[in-house]
């Protein structure tokens, strides 16, 4: 096992670990225990210290994790205490609704610019953003140093904003299309189709009488 | 290990590999094999041999999976092959998203009835489905017989708007909101708040230069 390679579902826990760090800070809680992480958060303390303990000691026995210092260790591994931009294709109401989420968000990953293929989005207004054609992509792109591209057009149109994102220069991408897209190795894809989720979902419903609760993703020999 | 019990991570491919198959279907292809599918999803065929192993054996060596059986199976197995009746409550811009996608969806689980707490949005349609009051949740919920909820307030009405489903009687949450909600033990909760997948996007960025690319969350010790 290469210990220094963060497991991808580590990657994954850690903005969830975030999300309940920020709302324990703005609660004014200074210190936090991996047991009450786990109770919020209803995974196994166990499985929390030896997430955090990938990056270092963070805790103190009997004392806890000081808030403050880990959402900025965090924060760091994540590389979000960089400015990252984002552009998005597609300015329907799933493009919005990210935009607009978007804006109050806390953290430094930002839309920066909006496109869209057709016509009569092209020009429009979302969160102070102006709907800009895609021709445009490439250039804007690289003006201001766009990282990330998100993608929230119909599952047809998805391949072809990909490549054009890719031929752009983006690093990464965020899919909502239902839709299998093909990326370079160098460029990581994450999808967010809710269907998906809707489907892995029904699993848990039918199988509920199966009794007790399987919890988190457990990556190697995660538990105990 | 519980050999019986199919891993998180391996209910959370099954949609994807349906996803694939549907559109393999589509094109009318008939049968696939691991190495195929392996290309098209960026995964390990040995992963995907073991992932549907769990269900018998499906595959012929040498002719590989037969698209439609894999399907029936794998429909089978996540019960979609029956219909499962979804309430949405948020009619926002990402609730009008979801509602419209839903309409197109091929797979058995609907949205049938969407909710919201403000009267501006009550009385509005939503692909033919007239937006309801939350007074009226319980009743509908019962009455269609609707086992799952999504939600799509924002974070701060989101926990209510989870009791409310909970008391209800609905089996499982997909939320949005960028909130950690708290669940009983037997209501399963699936979150999709996009800003998790960014975070955890923006950590693969910055890792770039490592070098190699990891894939797949890796259960047990899947890859050797």
């Amino acid at each position: 096992m290469k210990q220094a390679k963060i497991s991808e579902a580590v990657v994954r826990r850690l903005p969830i670990y975030l999300q309940v760090l920020n709302e324990l800070h703005s609660r004014e809680i200074q210190t936090v225990s991996s047991q009450e992480l786990g109770v919020k958060l209803d995974l196994n303390p166990a499985q929390i210290r030896k997430d955090l303990a990938y990056f270092g000691e963070f805790g103190r026995k009997g004392i806890g994790y000081d808030v403050i210092y880990l959402i900025e260790k965090i924060r760091q591994i994540l590389k979000v205490n960089q400015t990252i931009k984002v552009a998005l294709v597609g300015a329907g109401n799933l493009g919005h609704a990210l935009c607009n989420y978007n804006k109050y968000s806390k953290d430094n990953m930002k839309i920066t610019a909006v496109f869209d293929i057709h016509p009569d989005k092209i020009g429009t207004n979302i969160n102070n953003l102006v709907v800009q054609p895609m021709n445009e992509l490439t250039e804007v792109v690289e003006e201001q140093n766009i990282r990330i591209g998100i993608i929230t057009v119909p599952a047809y149109e998805a391949q072809n904003v990909a490549n054009q994102f890719i031929a752009a220069g983006v690093e990464g991408i965020l899919n909502f299309a239902p839709a299998i897209l093909r990326v370079p190795e160098e460029v990581r894809i994450h999808n967010a189709d809710f269907t998906r989720e809707l489907l892995s979902l029904a699993y848990y419903l039918n199988h509920e009488d199966d009794g007790e609760n399987e919890e988190g993703d457990r990556d190697e020999s995660a538990m105990d």
